[in-house]
């Protein structure tokens, strides 16, 4: 009845890591190269039994357990200490971040496979180590070899966490608009730090003996706005070069009382009240740069990757609610067939769609990001520059959709898997109000949904002068052309074709539109968040499709008695309704932008006092 | 910051009753003869009055102090027994439920008006009067002259309570299936009562000396399944007819952890353990009548009513989730115009784009839940019989339209309205989150959601041969062919035209699915959600264009000067957005059902297990 973990096996991770991503070309880059396929399956099963044995029983705890301040100290659920020191212990901590060449680390396609399941079985703890292993990663990338020697290694062996901390009370979307200073000292690295951050994820927490928060500030003396702001690190406990510890002046001043996600504290900070709070400088002094700090530059650094991240999580939560929905609606009986007998409800063809749709989003949105991932590696690791630069290309399209779509799509799943479960859905004693409750925030975080369309709309279109977009959208259309005459998927074939054609249309509109953007920005703003669902329905029905087609030629290969039969087919009819249900979505999309301008956008405020 | 009752002013609940709906209609049957229009304005003040200032305070009360059982006995927030002293006192308890042709009940129509606030401003205590009021209008209609005189007099002034107890673990969507037993005892009227229920609002509260539960049960010997149920009165505390008072052999057995609705307490209940807990049959004796019962008859008597006050419910919450993120937009500063001047968050298009999402589902709802409540009231109290039957048969096809789509849409505002919020959405500081909790309820409450597109596609659109429906759809035919010359909404009269065109595609469809059900009914059932959901929409569409008409003309009349301009443009703006950003939906949902077949149903459950 608790909290459930529901993955049965990582079938549909094995198709698209061994059958569907050319993951050779991740293997043959240097990096990588003592990978083979042979290593998926077992890596897969390790990290499912993880997520099953030692996260997902702490998720029920963490719920009813929350996270909370008392007395000043952060208190979290009782089951995390022993959480975390397994996870360290048996290095999930640090998957992909040790700095050291000759660490073994995951290439990003691969640990996020394992993270997705970490993320269904709890999603809350896994922001703990998935927010040290970042900071962890700034550090060994941008860090000093001063800091590095300080603090990496109780990071990788997980003695010690970090966190990030970015936004205050007055700087959410804008960020650069950040009030916190950094006052610089006798010491050219060192700087005293005073302001306040809030929603910081895990800080201040007791599971280590250490925290160490990124956070953005700005020198005193530097520039204005986004460009002069710097990053810092910021350890709750001060560290001097010998080793030894001190107190730093930080204080948590309060622990959010939220939706879900009750098991990791999110906090209000206060630092340096005291004026004794002392924080590392990471990258260049922005005095010595015409008052320019790269504060902004080293967080852009990551964003592909946590927005993506973003992407992920809710894609797993939507497959796990919709795996939940799956086994209660195997056992519970309700309802009637033709025959008049009492049935499972898994027999009712309303149920069999919630269940189909949850799927098919599910398996769009793992399309999405696990292609993201393949170009993440790709974009980085790969010996051929060219390949490189066009990699990252395709990754920064494809971020803004994976994030934004994944993620507001999980709440629509999540409300359908609590409807297969009818009255027990509501019931927190049943895991699917829990998932929902979840879910919500990730499509606020890491940049909103809106923020996405826009960096779509005003970036990824745009950028190299429309080239690289327009090349996804040309690849698009041969792909289309090329399989117009497909037996198996025809009319598939045809709907793409007509909801590409329609696409077009939003993008030239869009087009027009930026030719004038003084007169056409709001009208572009109205629409920007459709257009980025518009976008994202194209891609991921192309991948889908991409994806069927395989899974059809081998069952066909195999036959209908293979054991495998059912997992290919599950594919082609996650497809086909994908591409039937969701996909013309595009063309009412498009056929509303064609046809619409400014004078949409152009009514009074004073509307909405009714 | 806390949860807030954002209603700034009636005006739009005016426009309804005062100049949209023939309210006269309802004022010329005898019943009602007492009102005139002078009543409304002053009615709808002193409910949202009582809304602001007595129900809205104790409603995050409830939500972090929710009902609970401790020691066998169920606990309530603490603002509620003065809560619930002071609506009784004021008449609000049961507004129209008083059986006495001297008392002044309010239409339902006017009296939803005055709900609908009350569930912006307190949803889970809203629940307990509306509850009772149920309890005392079933009475008064249904029970015994004994039961009348025993339990009436407290009912109505609130010094008892009542509640509904119809679901059991096995019997969810099954109503018939229950399992419950009812044992004749000597006294015909009385029965001893033994067996189960779960789901069970508000039972077992402190706030009244008693409180009745209606309940279904089988009578031992009657028939089985839904035929052979009976209702029965069953007092938490035994009334004998001298009005001494002695336990029932009853206990509250648990109370639901519930996502949200945390004032209230929905429990299980188990009743007769020891073979002493007694009950009052209502409606007649099925062992006199063939083994059959009426108690699904009367139940069927308040379902319009349940199911349109369902649709109010979640109307209510879409409104106010949305003028809670309007206030917080006009306050909120961040990013910038096109001039690099921050700006409150209500400037971006975006914003104004989901707040005008927000307004044109609430009122699309209003359009939908207010016209059915003016037919509940023709349909009861018109003196022409005929006119009652037309206004009977519109009622039965609007009531699974406004149930389903107004709380399948309202999820989707919540979330709207939290993105609006941001990470502060996210926060139980803020009132929105508590919004999207409480909401989730109402699309599985009174009969899922798939349960109202059942009700619609088998009985409604065949009702009477299915002239009712297609009498419906062609005065909806007509009223767009009567307004192709309109030239204020020109576009929007050719969308309409064009989606009801698609939309009798579907109708077609069905009517050629259900010639051969045993063949189809797992496709009509499979696409039996998206088939209400477009009928709601061309139905919606339809009522905002009437009202926007109205509006229009008005605001000329006036002026943009005029200090209702901005009221009346708004319905203006919010329809445009409906008819089209919403309506060509109805659209694709044609074009897809036109072209399935039963192929798409036709996979194994097999594929659910990756």
């Amino acid at each position: 009845m608790g909290s459930n973990f529901a993955y049965k096996n990582t079938r549909d991770l094995e198709f698209i890591l061994e059958e569907w991503l050319p993951i050779e070309d991740i293997f043959a880059c240097e990096k990588y190269s003592a990978y083979t396929k042979d290593e998926i399956k077992p890596l897969l099963n390790t990290a499912r039994k993880m997520a099953k044995e030692a996260l997902e029983p702490a998720y029920e705890d963490a719920d009813k357990n929350p996270a909370k301040l008392v007395d000043g100290k952060v208190i979290v659920p009782p089951s995390y200490q022993a959480l975390w020191d397994m996870i360290q212990a048996n290095g999930w901590g640090n998957s992909n971040a040790d700095p050291d060449p000759e660490a073994v680390t995951l290439p990003e396609t691969l640990y996020s496979a394992c993270r997705e399941m970490f993320q269904a079985a709890n999603c809350d703890f896994q922001m703990y180590f998935s927010l040290s292993s970042k900071v962890t990663d700034i550090i060994a990338r941008f860090g000093s070899e001063r800091t590095k020697k300080i603090f990496l290694p109780n990071l990788l062996t997980g003695k010690w966490s970090g966190g990030m901390g970015l936004s205050e009370p007055g700087a959410g979307s804008d960020v650069g608009d950040l009030l916190t200073r950094a006052y610089p000292t006798d010491d050219p690295d060192i700087y005293k730090l005073k302001g306040q951050k809030i929603f910081i994820s895990c800080a201040g927490h007791p599971l280590t003996e250490n925290n160490i928060i990124m956070c953005l500030a700005r020198v005193e003396g530097a520039l204005p706005g986004t460009p002069g702001v710097s990053l810092f690190m910021l350890p709750e406990i001060w560290v001097n070069e010998d080793g030894t510890m001190e107190p730093n002046d930080f204080e948590v001043t309060s622990v959010e009382h939220k939706m879900g996600l009750h098991g990791q504290p999110t906090c209000a900070l206060s630092y340096g009240d005291n004026d004794g709070c002392r924080g590392w400088r990471v990258g260049i002094d922005p005095l010595q740069n015409g008052g320019r700090g790269d504060g902004m530059k080293i967080i852009f650094n990551l964003v592909n990757s946590s927005r993506l991240g973003n992407g992920l999580w809710s894609t797993a939560l939507s497959a796990n609610a919709t795996y939940n929905a799956r086994d209660y609606a195997a056992e519970r009986v309700q309802g009637y067939n033709s025959k008049g007998e009492r049935v499972r409800i898994i027999e009712h063809a309303d149920i069999r769609r919630k269940l189909l749709n949850g799927k098919a989003i599910a398996e769009a949105g793992r399309a999405l990001v696990y292609k993201g991932n393949y170009f993440v590696d790709i974009s980085k690791h790969h010996a051929d520059p060219e390949v490189r630069k066009a990699a990252a290309d395709n990754l920064a399209i494809l971020v803004p959709l994976a994030k934004a779509y994944c993620t507001d799509e999980v709440w629509n799943v999540a409300a359908d898997a609590i409807q297969v479960y009818g009255g027990y859905g509501y019931s927190e004693e049943y895991p699917v109000a829990h998932i929902a409750r979840d879910c919500k925030i990730t499509s606020i975080l890491e940049g909103t949904n809106y923020i996405q369309s826009w960096d779509l709309i005003s970036r990824k279109m745009t950028m190299g002068k429309g080239v690289p977009f327009q090349k996804a959208l040309d690849e698009i259309a041969a792909f289309i052309e090329n399989n117009q005459s497909s037996q198996v998927f025809a009319r598939e074939f045809a709907i793409m074709d007509e909801a590409y054609k329609a696409y077009r249309g939003i993008v030239e509109k869009v087009k027009e539109w930026q030719t004038d953007l003084e007169k056409n920005q709001d009208t572009l703003s109205f629409y920007a968040c459709k257009i980025l669902t518009a976008t994202a329905q194209l891609f991921a029905g192309r991948l889908l499709l991409d994806q069927a087609l395989l899974a059809a030629k081998k069952a066909k290969e195999n036959g209908q008695d293979h054991y495998d039969y059912n997992y290919y087919n599950g594919k082609v009819v996650a497809t086909r309704y994908y591409v039937k249900n969701i996909v013309p979505a595009i063309i009412s999309t498009a056929s509303m932008i064609v046809s619409s301008d400014s004078t949409e956008v152009d009514f009074d405020n004073a509307i909405f006092d009714y």
